[in-house]
């Protein structure tokens, strides 16, 4: 199942682009040190922790939705420009995530990814942070493979520095998702910020660069930069609606499973602002305990029902799905019909009014 | 006290001009995520852990030799180049020096540097990544920063590709050195290897990347390339000499610290390779107990004594110094008089035979 139901040949174009893009990039590895490119293949799925092969469903499990990649071949692709020019870009804007992934897993002590262990489990921290930063220079190569003969130099320059505030965005999330877990309250806004940096960032990047890569003018990729963001953080509130009311089958999860794990995600932080008092105080208490039993939960879904939060978290994922396609609408000046379709196709995911 | 005996003023220039870049890296991560600016500039020695600005004695010994960017500022000179066109590559290549001493602190699990505790040690493994991470970023928007009206901006492009390429490198070495700490046996040549990734990539890096910018052929920078791989390799020998017959005032360390420390250094490593039988075996249970007393310490110094192992390896410190200095007269064709004897007052530092 495709995250996004884009032609399927335009998809299979993107998915070998992309490998082959990768397999270059992770090829350079090679050599000396060889726990190096190890960790590397396991983490992207290619090797088990043994070094042997894996089979095709295992890779296509562990590759996960590649929601960024895509997002740069198909503005590069709305933007009429070819998509082998964006490989490279949509190989770095992998990496890139990758890199942030693996480092995640160390802070946030996550055993598994994707019903496999984490590289800090197999291996230890120490050798998982260098599996981390030696992608990031990798991401940094493959960014720099963009042809120069059809991307003027000065242009990927200015990718790269983008690339670099991207990343810069990346990790202020990343220091506020770990800093709210110590504080006792996060607002709503606090919250929002923190995505953008963490799962936005990357995402405005994706879209603009492919633009940017392939043709558009700086006017135009802002646009769909906008896009991109709106996407990102749309997402994110869409996954945090998920984790508590999502079917099972939709998720891998079990209904109200963000509960059960106390994530101060978006729905909890409205429901803190939203009750007062003794409903506000038995919430904070829920939260604060080591384990959330099955009546706690219980709880905790009444009053999120209570305060109408489903109804106001999903508006807030219609503004960002309204957002999106504004800036789609508003860009299309240049661009090619059928790419312009498969970006309305993504945005369409958000519009879960009347899911 | 200078490392270097570089000209006075031609040292202010490079440090002010250091300065500023620096500062001008960093300031642009104020704003969101307050903690993410204040454990970059509390690792840099400009405030201490509270948050205020240090004073100017802390802040020179926090600072270090700075070897990396003096050498990319004697190549650009050396070169016929403006010093100030190398200022955003030797920020550069700082910022990626402190990006990988802050990981590998948490690596070594080291609780001070330079006297002061480490960013793990204040703020945690998991910030203190974020604070690695970032410095990364940050180095390369530095080197972005190179002034193209002057460099063509193809040049840059080549002069990033390369930096991260000997990021790869250092991480490579950093990922060897770790596994050595677990290895039964390390090999001299093992160590070389590791060592010519930890340490003189980013010499090598900084020598060439400053011929470069400075404007010189690919093939005279290639050449100052290999002077800043010699003195990478030298001085990391050196240290190792300076480690265990290192007098207290010349190292801040006590003599035979490397021995108490049971850091397998290159000498210990060529008396392993040295030493047969019986006292090979001594020597690995000494260095497998938990602590050497001061007995032992003097046992591994008589068996360093009996296979003239300080008169060894000042010998392949001398060889690097040949290598360096051959380098440098076999390039200077279009050198300026003045940087040259400068290069030659650093490379001269290795030369430790009559010492």
């Amino acid at each position: 199942m495709s995250v996004i139901n884009v032609a399927t040949s335009a998809r299979q174009d993107f998915t070998a682009l992309l490998e082959g893009e990768l397999h270059l990039s992770i090829d350079k590895l090679e050599g000396q040190a060889p726990l190096l490119s190890r960790m590397v293949r396991f983490h992207l799925g290619w090797i088990d922790a043994a070094g042997d092969a894996t089979d095709t469903d295992t890779r296509e499990a562990v590759r996960g939705k590649r929601i960024r990649p895509q997002l740069a071949f198909l503005s590069c692709a709305a933007a009429t420009g070819e998509p082998a020019l964006a490989a490279p870009l949509a190989a770095a804007i992998e990496l890139l995530h990758n890199f942030t992934l693996i480092h995640d897993d160390i802070q946030d002590r996550s055993p598994n990814r994707r019903h496999r262990a984490t590289v800090w489990r197999i291996w230890g921290d120490a050798q998982a942070i260098n599996a981390g930063d030696v992608l990031f220079a990798t991401a940094q190569c493959a960014l720099l493979r963009t042809d120069t003969s059809r991307v003027p130099a000065e242009t990927l320059l200015h990718l790269i520095d983008e690339f670099n505030q991207a990343t810069i965005s990346i990790v202020r999330g990343q220091v506020l998702d770990l800093e709210f877990e110590r504080q006792a309250t996060v607002t709503t806004d606090e919250y929002l910020t923190m995505i953008g940096g963490k799962t936005a960032a990357i995402m405005r990047y994706a879209a603009w660069a492919g633009a940017i890569v392939g043709g558009a003018t700086e006017s135009t990729a802002s646009r769909l930069g906008d896009l991109g963001e709106a996407l990102g953080i749309g997402f994110q509130i869409r996954d945090d609606i998920l984790g508590i009311w999502g079917a099972c089958e939709a998720t891998g999860k079990d209904q109200a499973d963000d509960i059960r794990r106390r994530k101060k995600s978006l729905p909890i932080l409205m429901l803190l602002e939203s009750a007062a008092g003794e409903q506000a105080e038995r919430l904070t208490t829920l939260y604060d305990m080591d384990e959330i039993d099955e009546s706690g939960v219980a709880e905790v879904l009444r009053l999120l029902d209570d305060y109408d939060i489903q109804t106001r978290a999903t508006a807030r994922v219609a503004h960002y799905h309204d957002v999106a396609e504004n800036a789609l609408r508003t860009s299309t000046g240049s661009f090619s019909e059928a790419s312009a379709s498969d970006l309305e196709t993504m945005i369409r995911r958000l519009d879960t009014r009347g899911a």
